[in-house]
């Protein structure tokens, strides 16, 4: 068989643009006389379109949208990830069309309801698994989670069932998976290893298609794959870019991919490239604005923004107080200049002055924390001052080291239409910096040089009130993502008054973060829907 | 059997409180020489404890605290809603205690991931119930959600066992509920509706028992009730407050409750009450700030935080600008003094003139969108900058009707720790007010009779922007809370053209609400965890 792989980017909700993306994949794989095209999980609505998924009005559109796309298909097979209302409510569901009809069905089986997803929200899981019988082919069609149940592979068994082994014993032959399954730094490597994992155990070639794209807070990476029946790699699609290729399924036991990916820095940076275009653009946005404090969380965000945007798009704008080092001046303006960015210079004294006289008996500073955060909250203000009269989308450049443990200003230099840097821990934030500057000085090197300081108040490092960063990282990776206990933290090699000291600061701080504008996912475990916290509680780690 | 029923206010995560309070009300039931004394779901942590549920550490800590609450319990009996470790994982438990011993767990079947609840999330189901022996009683225990799926009450039956009519088949005589039930405006007549004809249908006595308090967003009411075998509610504890009593079960046939609850809007001003002061304790506060406009909605909102913490505790602040009129000034003023609390004029000229200066060519106003937004936040602003000097929490003022428009600047007077009104529709917001009046003229009448208006530009009204609130608010319940197609809205009397700009900028406005505070949840859905809807989506009705 001919199988074409669809690794497309939807727009959440956009049926009218989705299906035109559908179709236009469709009529290439006719084109290259392909027996069967395949799409990611709910391709037609994008993932995860959460609530929209509850009004009646939106299924009956995609009901319509689906027809609309079966009556055209001809002799080239197409599966496609879509929502389907059956008897018992709604399914995520698979659905292979031929010659104008719709000929079988499958529902996803296992839906995960742990870090980002709720699926259980929105569907009802599968009560059978079929194999669908094409072209004298039996495919195995599995929907994401239903492939990440292995018993063997994974210590727990999460579900009861396991849709692979059904299918599997049922006689499929090639077990397809649609996906919509979101990056994170670490994940592909994962992913790569239990497919081979599962094709060896199982004698199946597994056809991985999954979305791409960002969505909010979560970014696809595509990354479809083929594994042949002894776990061999054989095809892999692009990463975080839209992406066609056609095989033959008879030639796959032949097939070995010369180069297999590698997980480095480049692919947080690109992950946040892809995130940050698709949420400007799909929100309709072109531009961005980004304060630059000569710091490396703004010089950072801006490379990123003017990576993603390109410099026509990115206008940064330099807002020295008194308390703003020569050095940090300097260092902004040389990097708008190295982006080849709009750069405006607006010094916020005068406006900090007429908040020192309303507050002041005597009209003078007397840098307490009222007048730290007042500098923020102003530049936060400048910036969106900007934006409603000019239309760029803020982007705020906190890491996520300091949202963390609360190292930000709430409405101020938080204040912004999406994070990028939200889920990179700070030292992150450094690899990403000498990766920006891997063929010439883009972030001036005395930017990554000097001790990270907010800048707030007469020679203040960040190292006053955080421990070194190498340190908080590891604790926060641990305390977070790894939800450890404090005991395994300490035995790490910290002290225990450190470990709760920071745990303490990091759950302080969930007031904080729930005000926060969306930050892009590239760990295991983000703040947000991944990590949902309760803000009035009392429970502390002892 | 005596028994007495501990409607208690546990604080989310802190096991010592609780396990004090729950220690005291034992206590008090042994006093009182009870056979038993039930408490609410989730009493010992609290509900919804969220992730904390992930972290192994704090299940421990709850299992040590399960162990010392059990070994002093003597004579009478208790049975105690706590999260419990098994063979499959973690279960929303009800724990039979009695002489020292765990004597029966029944676990939760039936588990709510709609609106609010994320159940699944953290726990599984229960795989089977069984009816406790008690002191010659067979009682049926079951948790919240166990008693919602009767097939003849609802239209649909949304799970497929009925725990509650399986625990009568094995013959229970006595229905115990334990409930961790959030309050919304309707909702008590529905449930005590409920209560009896399920008390009717099965023939049994049924105990519901409520937790009562505020937690983030969500308020619990309490109000636990007992109705008899033929369906008569024969006691109510108190609404919106702890409450402990004691009762003969032998006694239920010949009672009957003089007055039952009737819901009107002193219900809604409770419940805003109860999660103003729990929020703020909650979080360590006793504090709070008011801007005051001289509208409705601060009015509002600083009378309700007057009630709920005392005038000593309430500081309003009014911000003139240019634009405020002379009457809001006065109402404003006239509103502190009726409320006898402290109140600070504080005009943004000074400020506002060093933004145009800063951005105006010459430095005169020339009142776009920009100007509007900027008044906002420097009030929001000064408002953080005495939170931060003096450490009372911000609260924000905006109401449902305005948040679902997106009618309010984000940052500005979005800015605060709480958003007391943001579920409470405009129209409400006047229903509060004649309420919060009904002995005397405390929100001034010119207040109440004024057009509404943001008073950001000359001569601005709401109704410029928005419908009016009485057509808004109908059409706003259909589209949100009520998830009514577009046609069936129009078929309410509107125009499809005004259906349709609504849905659109409430759509569009999702991006301010995803960074606004928490706000009290008194509507059958409101904005928040109960209402997920991604930012970057084009979905648009037609």
């Amino acid at each position: 068989m001919l199988i074409a792989l669809a690794q497309i980017n939807p727009v959440l909700g956009d049926l009218e643009y989705n299906t035109g993306k559908i179709l236009e994949y469709i009529n290439k794989a006719n084109a290259a006389r392909c027996d069967l095209v395949i799409f990611p999980e709910l391709a037609l609505t994008g993932y995860p379109a959460q609530d929209l998924l509850l009004n009646d009005q939106f299924l009956d559109a995609v009901e319509i949208k689906l027809q609309e796309i079966c009556l055209v298909i001809g002799d080239t097979g197409v599966i496609l990830g879509v929502p389907m209302r059956g008897i018992n409510g709604l399914y995520n569901a698979a659905a292979l069309m031929y010659r104008g009809k719709l000929q079988y069905v499958q529902y996803k089986s296992l839906l995960p309801v742990y870090d980002i997803f709720d699926e259980k929200r929105y569907f009802e899981p599968a009560r059978e698994r079929k194999c669908m019988a094409f072209k004298g082919n039996k495919l195995g069609v599995t929907i994401c989670e239903d492939i990440w149940n292995d018993k063997d592979y994974w210590n727990r068994q999460r579900y009861d069932i396991d849709p692979l082994e059904e299918l599997v014993q049922q006689g499929a032959e090639i077990i397809i998976n649609l996906s919509a399954s979101p990056y994170h730094y670490g994940k592909y490597a994962l992913r790569t290893d239990m497919l081979s994992k599962l094709a060896v155990k199982h004698q199946v070639d597994m056809i991985y298609v999954n979305q791409v794209g960002g969505n909010d807070h979560l970014i696809f990476d595509g990354s479809s794959a083929v594994v042949n029946k002894v776990g061999t790699l054989c095809l892999q699609l692009n990463k975080f870019a839209e992406d066609f290729v056609v095989f033959d399924t008879g030639e796959l036991c032949k097939r070995v991919l010369d180069e297999t990916g590698h997980e480095d820095i480049s692919w947080v940076y690109q992950a946040l490239l892809l995130g940050t275009r698709d949420y400007l653009y799909k929100n309709g946005f072109s531009r961005v604005l980004v304060g630059l404090s000569g710091g490396i969380d703004s010089s950072v965000t801006a490379a990123l923004a003017t990576a993603a945007l390109g410099p026509k798009n990115v206008m940064g704008v330099s807002m020295p107080s008194r308390y703003s080092s020569q050095g940090s001046r300097d260092d902004a303006g040389l990097l708008a200049e190295n982006l080849d960015i709009e750069y405006r210079l607006l010094p916020i004294e005068n406006i900090f002055k007429a908040y020192t006289e309303l507050f002041n008996p005597e009209g003078r500073s007397i840098m307490d924390l009222a007048e730290e955060n007042i500098q923020a909250r102003i530049r936060g203000n400048i910036l969106m001052f900007i934006s409603n009269r000019e239309g760029q989308m803020v982007l705020t450049t906190g890491n996520k080291s300091e949202m963390a443990m609360g190292y930000s200003t709430i409405y101020g230099d938080m204040a912004g239409g999406l994070s990028v840097l939200a889920d990179v821990p700070k030292v992150m934030v450094y690899r990403l910096a000498e990766y920006i500057n891997r063929e010439r000085e883009i972030i001036p090197q005395s930017v990554i040089n000097k001790p990270p300081s907010a800048e707030l108040r007469p020679d203040q490092k960040d190292e006053d009130s955080l421990p070194p960063y190498q340190v908080l990282d590891q604790i926060l990776k641990a305390y977070i993502e790894e939800i450890k206990p404090i005991n395994e933290i300490v035995a790490m090699g910290h002290s225990r008054e450190l470990v709760l000291d920071i745990a303490r600061r990091v759950d302080a701080a969930e007031y904080k973060r729930q005000q926060a504008p969306p930050g892009l996912r590239v760990t295991s475990r983000a703040f947000g829907s991944g990590r949902r916290m309760p803000i009035a509680q009392r429970w502390r780690f002892k």
